[in-house]
């Protein structure tokens, strides 16, 4: 069994790696990095290194289990909220708002590789699943309430929302003139009223 | 001089590299790509393959540069519409309904290039820039005309409507199970919603 420090080792070094990955991935994409790289950006020997992750795309799905702890908490936030509608306008104003342009390249990266790599495809697909799952119920929950009354289908409502997020964390890479907050809350603003709209 | 016949064989070969690059740029990304298995995909020797493109980046600027010719058709129509929410609700439509989950696909791969390559960005930012300046244009037409009663400022109306044809081309790769012709009719109804909305 090992001991609590060695532990604690293990993770902060994981964490390094990662770290280190993110970097090379935002400077030079996934495939023109190398193993190499990542563990010279880290500053750890490439003896030791298949202790934590055994290839690219190990590392690759770790960053995007990341994501899905976020994830978690926004979708924990969705479901305990009394409201459904001003709930899931903030679960889009969270999910963009948090986003440097350099996180919403990394995003991009990840999402092209995930058409081709089946590896990356399941973890990405996992996320997209339980979002898609939470917001559908949430909308659903709002129709019920009578806080929602677009005249679309949930399922049009709930693509929509997520085109919606996809889209702006797009435009925060293509157009770095554009704050984070500022698109956040625009896309925030525009759930509102298109969920709300009577139409 | 070159004979007629000459040029139309030139431009045929062209579009046969084309073609091929698309195919592999599809399947196996831009960087796993190489200029030699294009030409094998196009049936054509390396020998002269550099009479017609000088490098992968000059494949996806020509690429780019056919996306430019479908863009300007529609931002033809867009500039000579009487009305403009109508004419701006079906570029929203025109832009995604097109779109094939590997053209969507290919369209991810070439983006998350353009992030890291200044040449591939110079192409896809132009493009950005006039779409960007017609669909401003068009928006402050319809406020003038009052067709367009959206309180929020033009420039976010325009960065919307950027980000919803992008996010629906992103859940076309995403969600294989979305029709194109579905997610562009609902795309559609909600720009009209949204700008036509006094909110």
């Amino acid at each position: 069994m090992p001991r609590k420090k060695d532990e604690a080792l293990h993770a902060a070094r994981q964490q390094q790696i990662l770290d280190a990955a993110r970097t090379c991935f935002i400077a030079n994409g996934f495939h023109q990095t190398s193993m190499r790289q990542i563990l010279d950006e880290a500053g750890i020997s490439s003896g030791g290194a298949y202790n934590y992750f055994s290839s690219k795309e190990d590392i690759v799905r770790a960053l995007v289990e990341v994501e899905r702890a976020d994830i978690d908490l926004l979708l924990g936030q969705l479901s305990g909220a009394k409201a459904p509608l001003p709930a899931i306008a903030q679960l889009v104003f969270d999910s963009i708002a948090h986003y440097a342009r350099e996180d919403a390249v990394l995003a991009i990266e990840i999402y092209a590789e995930s058409c081709r790599n089946p590896a990356i495809d399941e973890v990405i697909r996992a996320n997209d699943d339980r979002m898609r799952e939470a917001l559908r119920a949430a909308v659903t929950r709002g129709r019920k309430s009578g806080a929602i009354t677009a005249q679309h289908s949930a399922g049009e409502l709930t693509e929509w929302v997520l085109a919606l997020i996809d889209g702006y964390i797009g435009r925060l890479a293509a157009n770095p003139g554009l704050a984070p907050k500022k698109a956040a809350r625009m896309a925030k603003q525009s759930v509102t009223e298109l969920l709300g709209s009577g139409k």
